[in-house]
């Protein structure tokens, strides 16, 4: 195994601590620490959380989450998807295709995969063969969406929503 | 009319130009701007979006959408509730009130109100009277939802989830 394989992460105290470096740490990350500590998650179970170590370091993370089929507004046939965010390379380790590589291993389970594309981000996502979806804000309610499709799947057709929901 | 009175935004070329001096510009305003130019929705039809003007210049604006109560999954009792994103002042317009007279504007429709808070803004939306949810993976995927309860409304009791859905 090279030291630049991704693994999945365990929930502990050490995967925590070092998710501390990382820019994107909310509500998630510390609903993981209190379930660790009330005992509620076991010490060095499975996190959705995905990651690269260099060396001792976890320097690239991502966090995916199969989407029951019955939830997919997105592809066509609706099916399980894979929903992917918090991707982050710290900084002195980017341009290195740590993030590729993570992308990579989210599509080498062969369901779609959706992210919310952050603002600029665009290139990377084209240029990891992911697309822009037709914006539907009922579904997408400001989120930019990029998919990408496995062979066989395609875009979910959206229905026509009124024009303005928002309230009078 | 005060100057400082939140306006519903018009969707019009001169919406979009003030919209680039924001930062979270993304697939909604793009998706705005082609409908427009496709004559798929009208010149000054009414948009998500509400603002404040300071003189001739939009200074603030957030969207705000309503959600069907089929698909509440934050309020008990199951409710019509407000999505509220984009809150965004200008730089210079700052500690100036205006977010909050927005997010007021929003409560003063008596409906629930859900967001999705930004990284260090807990300050801003707990002074607000907003609430963090415990969060649920499977429903906030990564969000931080933060909501306001209009009296005699509670947040709706999660059911189990699997301890890990992410793909094997």
């Amino acid at each position: 195994m090279s030291k630049h394989d991704v693994k999945r992460l365990l929930v502990n105290y050490k995967t925590l601590e070092e998710f501390q470096n990382f820019k994107e740490i909310g509500v998630q990350e510390l609903s993981m620490k209190e379930e660790l500590e009330e005992n509620i998650i076991e010490n060095d179970s499975e996190s959705p959380f995905y990651g690269i170590y260099y060396g001792d370091r976890l320097v690239a993370r991502m966090c995916l989450y199969k989407i029951d089929s019955k939830f997919d507004f997105y592809f066509d046939p609706p099916q399980n998807y894979l929903e992917l965010w918090k991707l982050e390379v710290l900084e002195p380790y980017r341009e290195l295709g740590f993030g590729e590589t993570l992308v990579n291993y989210a599509k080498s389970f062969d369901l779609p995969v959706k992210t919310n594309a952050r603002q600029r981000s665009d290139y990377f996502w084209e240029k990891m063969n992911f697309e822009p979806v037709t914006y539907n804000p009922d579904r997408d309610r400001g989120e930019n969406p990029y998919v990408w499709y496995p062979e066989g799947v395609q875009a979910q057709e959206q229905s026509e929503t009124e024009s303005s929901l928002a309230p009078e």
